[in-house]
């Protein structure tokens, strides 16, 4: 999928806007993000703007819902269950359902698996649903999200996100009070945020040593090496860690930024993350939090051996690149939002941007409250009891 | 001075424009930078984008400049004659000194006695320069930015800073080639970078006894406790800085955006800077940097003490105030780019949002390389031997 | 006041011990403390060793007590009166109270009046107590645990502090069972943890123009200016820290290592404290924590110019030193745990040790479950919800 | 081997000495080390003591001397062969060399093959050389030294240690003189510095299935899982990691000091290290540095998911013991000093305590200033340019 709102919209740019804005809208904040959100959401239209104010509206009623539960979480399964019947018999909604999340034991009762013969079961990774869900319900914490933003490389419905026990930075709802939020959003008219994510493109070579055969199949030579090329491409949410897997070396790894290399990290690994992941492992790793409205990238090294290697925010134009390094002996991991982890070897290459297919996460109340709310609950940011640690003379002790 | 063309542009804005482009633009991001740089300069308009694209352009050739020196350091006469003199004599420019400047003893000699005729002399917080100078040269450490950034509330012309001994995070220009490189500004397409300043308003309650006298002046009663507000307004490039000033005690602060309590700050104090100012005070207190493009707010408490009380990234487009908590026992301090350092008392506020006037500072190279060249030489950012601290069973020691 | 139990078993040192552990304990732990704490408490000696066992033992029953209050906190009288009529009616101690404590006009009931009566009232920096107090009581917060501090420069009683409210690092004992806690430890034998104090010298070069006069008085010359030289000493249970003052302008200070100069401090200051103040003022600049007792002192740059500045500790034998830099275009200011506020000139110097007089502070459990006690109320060291950042393709969200 | 040092000194101890000194060194500040390094070597008894102060005698002139070389690096064999060669005809020494040294193909050359003749060669792990070596010289890196450490479980011969190339941490001494150099440590009073190392024994449960069978061997039942334990003992020079090696879960281990737990460490994994490893891969997680002489152990969390679990250290006298916590979804995985890398399951336990065998390592000049040296050579420590980064009204920019 391309971003067709963008290129109808150039056409208005070219001719009526001065060409600087155009420049830093597209290049030094990253490229303008779409405004649709799967098949019938998009963003509303509103003139008065505050930092609070992007706003979700449909285009036409949605009908379809896919809902993401954690599995093998025994406390879900009646608030997964309550959900689905309440979307599906009250709302004549069309239940998008994974069907390992079914396949687990402990959901099949009576009531339940009559209602589930309406759901749409797709499987991961055989199963396009990316056209057909016209917006997302996860239960049961970041990991969802996160699982979220891998079913949908392109444009991704709007997500309304519940926590069950703990609140996690990306699920602002409680479940409590489902019917009537979750009505709310199919009424159309929430706040949400657009999480900006990053597109990685991993280049690998590969060599192979290819005999080459006569037609009856007879070695005519041992063969040349071969080299062939593989690309693959994530959209990252949270980070893509670069790390030295299980071996007790440094990595050693080139960083090059709009094709200049800047430096070189010796340590542990670097995190290039987007705003919303500068809260998950960058900041264990040092960073300091970004809110997700700030069109940026987060560079941040995991245990560097440089005293000096202060973690750096870039703009979100820019283009990264990350490779092994010359004189580096050791080969290094790359993970995208935690999962399908793989080597890097010498002459791969990992580029990253930002995507212009962010994901639009429904807020609980606005951006700015639900960050800071979440930044008080999830990390306890300056939650604390009042002290004094210096005293004074004048004032006595 | 307002920002006219913003307001021009909001026009087309309007009819032409999807909405949800300018609450992002206008908004989240910020207020739209101002696209003049004092009488002459303007941003060269430029379809091909890339994050080091920004250019200066002149819309009539420069006649006058600006020349700061940085006063007491005897190193630095030498080039300032010489410089003055290219600028006088050999590229026929108007050449602005201030006073002080020229009362340095030992500055005179006949000959430059004589070229200085030439000059206009003004004074600081007496004259008003700031319609008159087309751009400013900047001779000797980031303090001559701070000041010149000073004297230009408004539309700030295009910096060119040149560095003397150590290499500064705003002066990137090297001395030796000065000829050249001023020729070339004066020709007009050069890189700049937009450096973003902040909006400060102190708004001061004051409270005075006022007696009531009739016309003759004869008192008539003891008059009433009456409450004033004094307001005052700073255009700062680095920071605020809001600390316990000379007291042992710990400052309390709260921090409101978009008129919201977010936290309140305990310890030696806060500091609230641009980008630019990432890489100054903030750094020392613990804030990753960010580079000058990323339109963003940077919040660093200064020594908190609570250990969870990490440094936040914000967008351009809010705003932030901060006042004395009700239960601060003892007044705090605030400052302006290290000046005009001042008594915050009970009632009073600092409001701060970012500017429409940044600063546009002129490029060795590009706003890319000129930040890592920066962090590298004055940061030392991640320089090191490489050593390996990890040793492994495998590879022999 | 000497150290004369040393200087006694200095004499079986030097007979029985072989050198090198004297100069392991002598020197690189720093001086051996006093085991006697104010005119009857002493080390109670135990031959079964483990981290938690020093305790205390009376030579003789203790009969006299100081009572220190926090004052202007009006949630302490309380606890105060009963606390004071407890010790004076049921334990018949002699109770000593400073006179402003008497002062405040809330505490004065009639039944009250009666008690205080009996106490020995006695007026800071008048009245010499040193010799005279078996043991203290603090109510209050941290700050009367400095306050009792800096009342014995030479050998200090053991003291037991309650927090009353919130949780302090050094008042681990809660009021409501303050008649059995108190009762035993005037019955001896309770966990101490003896807190390392640093002796601090500021030697002032002052200048004066003296006049020479003859016998008569007439005056013979103008005079030569004349340098003399002023010596204070303060004992500090915290630290003592240098920084800029009232100043915005960076401290430069030279800090020396046995003798030698080891590095230039640029940024607000610097921190050297105890074990005991390395949760105070030194957590919040960046260092580690410290268990008090480790035998080190901690150095800790504020807000350092140098990203690679991190904190370092160093054994407690040390004698550090601190000076102006030759080249600090400005002078520091100097405080010892909070209080003394001074200026510190060119030629000014400040010797620090580690004391061989430290306070025993009374355990509520013993020092190590009181320290990570502490860590966790105080500093929330650790405290968080268990949560996932990281998460996994083998795992489902 | 025992420790029988001490206990001869026990015997004085008990009779001549308070106990309560017995329980400051021997418990808090860890067991006392030995004094006798290797067969010759011990400490030279020195009364006036001074942190610099510990220096190295022999009880007979050393003859044997263990060379260690850090292999496969060309530009070392050069200086290899040099050193071999200046001991062997020389100084008359016996020179132990590991078999693999000399099986380098380019280490062969008539001369010194000749030489190698009277070599005493050893196998790591095959000939136990422990008490053979009357001293140790490195060539090459700080991974040389804890090779030689893992040589010696026990009582470790003074080690010399060149750097060539960079400075290392552990490596002070420069090779271009290295003839007077080694001669004066082969006739005594060096300076030395005691690096205090770790004990850490790994306790793992294993579980068998036994069937049992009867004499002949039929089997009688389908036996019961066994379990058996498994003890294996490390000594660490630098420190003990225990992370989540190849996973991308979080490890979640807890850690128990004196047999309390302290806390659950939730993150990459947590280091536990010697004031010398403080400098190594500690400070890359954060850590606060350590001089050698502090007798302390450091715990820093790698990555912590909590923003304010900060590094601590705690006397080196506690018993530290890390396991699995209840809930850890994962196992984790334990290194020493980046070495034999296994993994730990639930139920297995790793005890850390201070070792009573430090390693002897000479100075070059003395333990403090040496140090220091490495600090600004191998971490930069606050070298840097000056610079001002606050200006001020007063000061003219």
């Amino acid at each position: 999928m391309s971003c067709p709102v963008i290129e109808t919209f150039g056409l208005y740019f070219i001719i009526y806007w001065p060409a600087v804005f155009v420049l830093r809208t597209q290049s030094l904040h990253g490229p303008i993000p779409v405004t649709t959100f799967g098949p019938k959401a998009c963003m509303l239209q509103n003139p008065h703007a505050d930092p609070a104010s992007q706003r979700l509206t449909w285009n036409k009623p949605p009908k379809s819902v896919l809902v993401i539960k954690k599995i093998r979480d025994a406390s879900l399964l009646q608030p997964f269950k309550e959900l689905c019947i309440f979307l599906t018999e009250v709302k004549n909604m069309i239940v998008y359902v994974e069907k390992k999340v079914l396949e687990d034991p402990a959901i099949s009762d009576e009531n339940f698996g009559a209602i589930t013969k309406k759901f749409c079961v797709f499987r991961e990774d055989l199963d396009d649903i990316s056209n057909r869900v016209d917006f997302i319900i996860c239960l049961g914490g970041d990991g969802t999200l996160l699982y979220a933003s891998s079913l949908f490389q392109e444009s991704v419905p709007p997500v309304m996100a519940f926590h069950l026990g703990s609140l996690g930075f990306l699920t602002p709802f409680k479940f409590d009070t489902y019917q009537s939020q979750v009505t709310q959003i199919i009424e159309g008219n929430a706040a949400i945020v657009l999480r900006s994510r990053l597109k990685v493109r991993v280049l690998k070579e590969t060599w192979e040593k290819k005999a080459r055969v006569d037609e009856k199949g007879l070695i005519l030579t041992n063969g040349d090496v071969e080299s062939s090329r593989k690309a693959m491409q994530y959209q990252v949410l949270n980070e893509v860690v670069v790390d030295r897997g299980p071996s007790s070396y440094l990595s050693n790894v080139d960083l090059f930024l709009d094709g200049h290399l800047i430096t070189t990290v010796q340590g542990d690994g670097v995190i290039v993350s987007t705003p919303t992941g500068s809260t998950a492992y960058a900041v264990a790793a040092g960073a300091s939090m970004i809110h997700p409205n700030v069109p940026a990238i987060m560079i941040t090294p995991i245990c560097p051996h440089s005293l000096s290697f202060r973690p750096i925010v870039v703009p979100a134009g820019v283009e990264l690149k990350i490779m092994l390094s010359r004189d580096a002996r050791n080969t290094a991991w790359v993970s995208f939002d935690g999962r399908k982890r793989q080597e890097i070897c010498h002459g791969d290459s990992i580029t990253i941007t930002t995507s212009c297919f962010p994901l639009p996460s429904i807020c609980f109340r606005d951006p700015v409250n639900d960050w800071f709310e979440s930044l008080a609950e999830c990390l306890h940011w300056n939650v604390r009891k009042k002290q004094n640690y210096l005293s004074s003379e004048d004032e006595e002790f």
